[in-house]
């Protein structure tokens, strides 16, 4: 939260980034360790793919696992990215005509599009619950998703941190009424890891895939799918290749690589570049080097009063508590915009702001995001562009 | 073919690397370049990934299309390899219990695994023809296919340059002849771009998988699919997300980044780093700079020369006439090797050599590539070391 930090960082300065969201951003000795693990690649391949990587693709699985609450053996990483991580659940689970897919309507579009192709494949039905909003009690949350369950839900798939509205779901004790009777619990993720903490296995989803892109600001293209033990055999790579493993489905299967076939059927897709995820160390040393604890707790609360205020002017009450919303990144209504894109465009070129605007169901959002490179300043400019753009 | 080349690659120096066919190796100008659009994107993130990347794509598609001999309507690009891409084929075809799926024992075998489990979902039988080696006429090569295509061949499946025994198949007449039973014809052509020319709109092949990283000199992660204009329709992408296109079965449709649907639904897979993809211009820049065409043919001849001499030392026959052989990669067999593994790795201490080394069937195989980077003096230490190590 101070100009040092904001060196850190690759972004150009004379944009007022506050869109972290959307790509996240890397620091820039992590960048650095990022491209010298490619010039390492680059300079014996044979030794790093083929020799070399297997071993190394413990590191960051051991190190990750340790920030999500589990243990290494249920982490799959080197996925490009949470979708991908999610279409394996996606496109594994053994759905049939008739089965319900429960969930939300704050869903990421791309994995709209997802389970929309797997329903339509096998016969499943889409059914959509109405969160209600603004979001300030976890009962009426579990409420709203409880009343939807049929015998026929076979699957429960909620964001943890949603992408358009950036709502923090209180999900812990939906999922164990899900799990308790007999749905699958797949959890999207993307947002979390870096931004909240997070225990895997005390929240007991089944499938819980996230980008360490994002929040945790490693290079682009990390990203990890959780998957419980018991459930693990229920998955199919999507990309089959060396690390697939015939006997996957019993119980002491090993994969290829040495792993359990989870690891190696997902892990191991061919030749790549897998320099982002063996980043995750760099960036985790990162964090702990600038004590990002604080960083985070200082992002959240400019990010809540930059919200606040801007609720002020408009008069337009924020989607949710402050216990229910991202702790950096706030989705702030405003008065309708006809033309997103070109609001957004707008901002940019009379104030070098780059923020997303977009139009959810009834409601114009501004989702501003906070983090370390960010300042006072630069909420104090986005404040005074929305008064001034909307007259207020 | 000169010290001058060799300095322009990142290869160590200590390394006599002859193993370019299993991860290729990126010319240092290219490399820069492609690390150089990484920090571009990290620079802001939102303005590459988000309103420049659609647009970003179609010059290394366009650029490629004319080297393919087809249309960049037909190559969707931008995939992590041709084992991605085959996968996108093998698990979008309609197959069926009793369908046959012909190919040969020549296959990578991550592909052999790949149709290994369409087969066992499908209930569809992988045929396997025995080519017959030495290859030396391509009207063998035919008729051994041809004798095994049954009416319930499905898919003919078929490397173009093969992996582990570096044959070229002389498959044209063959794709004809598929193509009017009704048979899919799928080529992995992982090895081809860059050490042959390649005219796939003559070839007529319905899919063709292809790597840049590998013999084009592309950073890693850079591959093509190329579906014939009727085909395409077949094709789900493996990863569903920003890019499905729900009506993409008509045939008016529109991918929703303006392309067709093939090329949108499989581009677009989320957040990830397409900056390989984005180096395409940039190695084809560097290779007319360095009259590449020259460069292979000088390396295609020490590849050869360097063969028979192994094959004069060894009195083993190679496994096809010159016209059936990788042009810059060649499979030589020599005396029996117990433990493939542990020899390759005293090439490696005793002088130095990075090669493949492995057993084929009842063959024991060095794998010679011979790249720009090359020189003489590496084929003259390659053959010294198989003549001590054999004490030939």
């Amino acid at each position: 939260m101070n100009d040092n930090l904001a060196s850190q960082f690759l972004i150009r300065e004379d944009v007022t980034f506050l869109n972290h969201g959307s790509f996240g951003a890397c620091p820039r000795p992590v960048f650095a360790a990022y491209q010298a693990i490619q010039l390492e690649i680059e300079r014996q391949p044979v030794a790093f793919l083929a020799r070399e990587l297997t071993e190394r693709m413990h590191a960051p699985r051991k190190a990750l696992a340790a920030e999500l609450g589990t243990k290494p053996e249920n982490i799959a990483g080197a996925l490009a990215n949470a979708t991908f991580g999610l279409n394996i659940v996606a496109q594994s689970l053994d759905l049939k005509e008739g089965d319900e897919i429960l969930t939300s309507d704050h869903e990421y579009a791309a994995l709209d599009k997802t389970w929309a192709f797997v329903a339509r494949r096998s016969g499943a039905k889409i059914v959509r619950v109405t969160v209600p909003v603004p979001l300030v009690s976890e009962e009426a949350f579990f409420d709203a998703f409880v009343a939807a369950i049929t015998p026929r839900t076979r699957v429960l798939f909620l964001s943890h941190i949603t992408s358009p509205t950036a709502l923090m779901f209180p999900i812990d004790r939906l999922v164990t009424e899900a799990r308790s009777r007999g749905i699958y619990t797949v959890i999207d993720g993307a947002h979390t890891i870096g931004q909240r903490s997070l225990d895997l296995d005390a929240l007991g989803a089944d499938f819980y895939a996230g980008n360490c892109h994002k929040w945790l600001m490693s290079p682009k293209g990390a990203a990890f799918l959780y998957a419980r033990p018991e459930v693990q055999k229920l998955l199919n790579p999507i990309v089959l290749g060396h690390g697939w493993t015939p006997d996957s489905k019993n119980s002491d299967a090993v994969g290829p690589f040495g792993n359990s076939p989870f690891i190696d059927e997902n892990e191991f897709q061919g030749t790549r570049d897998s320099s982002a995820w063996l980043s995750i160390p760099a960036v985790l040393d990162f964090r702990r080097q600038h004590d990002w604890q604080s960083v985070m707790v200082h992002c959240s609360d400019l990010a809540w009063e930059t919200a606040k205020r801007v609720t002020k002017l408009t008069g337009l009450p924020l989607l949710a508590d402050r216990a229910f919303t991202a702790p950096q990144m706030v989705a702030m209504p405003v008065p309708r915009i006809e033309n997103p894109p070109a609001f957004q465009q707008k901002l940019m070129d009379l104030y070098g702001i780059e923020i997303p605007v977009l139009n959810w169901g009834e409601h114009s959002i501004v989702r501003v995001s906070i983090q370390g490179y960010n300042n006072q300043a630069q909420a104090d400019l986005l404040v005074r562009a929305l008064k001034e753009q909307f007259a207020l």
